[in-house]
């Protein structure tokens, strides 16, 4: 455990000692890093699942599920570097020989990464973060999450492993353990942090945040801080698909208990017979779903007090609620219902409650409905249940939901975060604190890259990327044409 | 002139609207809308320059460059965006029909940009940063600069007559003319507003970014604060160009009065024989240097202060003046010297003079010289004046300088930015406040963009960017492929 502040200053200095051999090294080098680190995360065996299943609750098949996609992470973001497509190689010469500018991303400088405790694997310790931050060539700290401690070093005991078998310094990876807020402000405050990212709470992520901006010199913090992820269902989908749609909106709001960041914690509809017949199929399957164990006490308080306040306030319903397992550390399903009027004038009901709760809101008409989407806080995902018809109809609806996230589904389910290029997984505040990038795909990469420009360097000085011969065999930009 | 915030109010709603209408348009037809503006702006014919001269004091051949200059940023930038550079579209599909997600880049909102003094067409109302905003789709709302107001009405009646005739509303740009801070503030902390571009002062800056960032949403400000752009002059290539070296720096120094953000303010060598050479060189050059007209009074009671200031400090000495043109509204240039010891332990020594002054700091040997550097605070650009021989024996500085800057450059001086795909005008803080981004060439256009994914949707209601056809014959990456 790390006690002080000197600790934390040495571990920040040997971090900064990893990122400069991290700087000195091209993409080609970085990617071969990355896939020995994967290696070596992909062999550790049972022990990792089980320690994790003990620490986390999660259950074994999707342990294993996650485990496969942290370490895919690590390959495909190696062979996105390996392509060239971050360093964004740009070259302007001119006939005349006056110019000669060339520029590419380089890291930002060493990251510290705050895990999370619902992924132990993909989100946390070898996770996203961490593999996107040495793809972009920054060292990394880690601090781990005190839900999965063990989970935890093991990772950073493959990680080293990696490094060691590579012949990179330690100091390309840090682990601290600590229960102190105060260890995790130094941190992010040590003058030589050049980044953060953070997934988790509000609270949690908006106080790093301003802790970044408050610096003498503010660094980028990148918080992933929840979604309720509103599903909106529209007449002519809702005539044609009552059950399966009923099933479907059950079978993701309890997913993993309800768990994940993309949970569709809000369903809302228009009023009238075809919403009716919505929520008693919505009643018949939730009142079926057994309570689930949750990641550890503290979600669960929480789950429950914020469930109980929502009670208590004016013009909240209960609709139904899943089994009650009677079990210590299980977690109760349950659906309320409310009036869009009601949600307008209490913007509380549009926090999420993390867990498996779902909030039902009747809209009088379209364009309360439209009101209701433009209240929105920021989304990571925002849903349209519609279908082409509807779209046709109500077009406003489509144009104001892409001010509101950072991925628009239609019909299906938020839940499911494919690792795509594609992803966007991040949206407008309060969602994440940086809607321009996403924490997901390869993409998540740029969250800790920027541009240096060489002029008239010699080549023999260049980074390999930007030399003549283009010894890298990566994509440039050379005088505004794409070039191998 | 804006009085109160219901007339900001009313501004920013009806940027909005603006920003709703570029939303809806694509690539193509944006590059459009800006090469009319160019157009516009091109024909604005000679009260432009004449109005400027009068208003800014800056020569009549340096404003016809600029003009070019300005007009050429729409036209190129709008050919950058045309390309589809920046829409980052990115299609990854599977073959079972399972996943369909879509990516591209789209406007942030309505943006606020705060002119530069110093560049009132490249830097101003119709400069780079409205014009990389309006190419990345988002409205603008400019604060004209105080120091040329009517230069800037001429420039916003073009882009308004621009817009008229592309058929784009006139929210897509709007002209806020006030002398007051309080409304600066109010356009900053506007819900509606989503980005800030500044080129000026780190106190102005700096105050921006905070009120950014204080906001209950968070939004990006980038802020170019200005730099002292330091060159260092190393052993073999001082031995042979000498003479030609101190008339070069020189030149760079004075060059429009020395208002560049490029200025090189501080000149670092190895004492010794020639860095004494030198000094006498660079005497000579300075002499014959005559007084030049600063922008306005503001400007030139800054710099005459901050001289005085620093005449007064321990172990800085005046090595040199230029001509004292004894005229009002007039810049006396102005080398200053004094040891690195000196400047370490006095740190607003590396604090910028805006103007032409420069500030000759000797190094002991190569490693006071490194830790100097290691010392600064982040620059746009950093010279090192050096030859291949300097460049192999002193490879640490080489390190450590890109760690410090956003451009770096082999020999030559830092004034003159070519606005290129690869030029990189931004650095570490202070220099800006995200280092992360340019706000000269293209890529200055990422600033004012985020992500959004589309899934499962029909191909009908995306984006012409994202459609299967590919529309718009945009670059794009189709399951990790590029294709045209």
């Amino acid at each position: 455990m790390i006690q002080n502040e000197k600790e934390i200053n040495a571990i920040v200095h040997q971090a900064e000692g990893g990122f400069q051999f991290l700087q000195q090294s091209n993409v080609i080098e970085r990617a071969e890093l990355m896939h020995t680190i994967a290696n070596e995360i992909e062999a550790i065996g049972k022990v990792l699942i089980e320690t994790a299943h003990l620490e986390t609750a999660l259950p074994i098949a999707r342990l294993e599920g996650e485990k496969a996609r942290m370490v895919n992470q690590w390959r495909m973001y190696a062979d996105a570097i390996h392509t060239g497509l971050y360093s964004e190689a740009r070259i302007d010469k001119s006939a005349d020989g006056r110019i000669d500018l060339r520029k590419y991303n380089k890291g930002l400088g060493p990251v510290v990464v705050f895990g999370a405790s619902n992924f132990p694997f993909a989100f946390s310790t070898a996770g996203g973060d961490t593999a996107s931050a040495v793809g972009a060539g920054c060292s990394v700290i880690v601090k781990a999450h005190p839900a999965h401690v063990k989970t935890s070093q093991l990772m950073a005991d493959a990680i080293h492993r990696g490094i060691l078998k590579y012949g990179a310094p330690a100091g390309v990876f840090s682990h601290v353990r600590s229960d102190s807020f105060a260890i995790g402000a130094q941190l992010v405050q040590h003058p030589l942090i050049k980044a953060v990212a953070f997934t988790g709470s509000f609270a949690g992520g908006k106080t790093l945040y301003d802790l970044g901006q408050s610096r003498p010199d503010p660094i980028p913090v990148f918080a992933e801080m929840g979604s309720i992820n509103p599903v909106f269902v529209l007449p002519d989908y809702l005539e044609n698909n009552l059950h399966a749609f009923a099933k479907q909106y059950i079978g993701s709001l309890v997913l993993g208990v309800g768990q994940f960041c993309t949970n569709p914690g809000v369903l809302i509809g228009l009023e009238g017979e075809n919403l009716d017949a919505l929520k008693i199929h919505l009643k018949k399957e939730i009142q079926t779903i057994p309570g689930g164990k949750m990641l550890h006490r503290g979600i669960l308080e929480s789950y429950d007090r914020l469930r109980s306040e929502r009670i208590q306030w004016d013009g909240v319903r209960i609709l139904a609620e899943g089994e009650d397992s009677m079990q210590e550390g299980f977690a109760q399903a349950m659906l309320m219902e409310a009036d869009a009027a009601q949600v307008l004038i209490n913007p509380l009901l549009l926090e999420e409650v993390f867990g498996p709760f779902g909030l039902v809101v009747s809209c009088t008409d379209i364009d309360e409905m439209t009101s209701l989407m433009k209240h929105l806080p920021g989304q990571i995902s925002l849903t349209l249940a519609a279908s082409a018809d509807d779209m046709r109809k109500y077009q406003a609806l489509f144009t104001v939901a892409q001010d509101k996230c950072g991925r628009l589904l239609f019909q299906g389910m938020p839940t499911g975060v494919e690792v795509r290029y594609a992803m966007q997984h991040g949206g407008p505040f309060p969602a994440t604190t940086d809607s321009r990038f996403t924490s997901v795909g390869p993409d998540a990469i740029k969250r800790f890259l920027r541009p240096i420009s060489f002029q008239n360097w010699p080549n023999e000085f260049l980074p390999k990327e930007l030399q003549d011969s283009n010894p890298l065999q990566i994509k440039r930009l050379i005088n505004q044409d794409w070039a191998t």
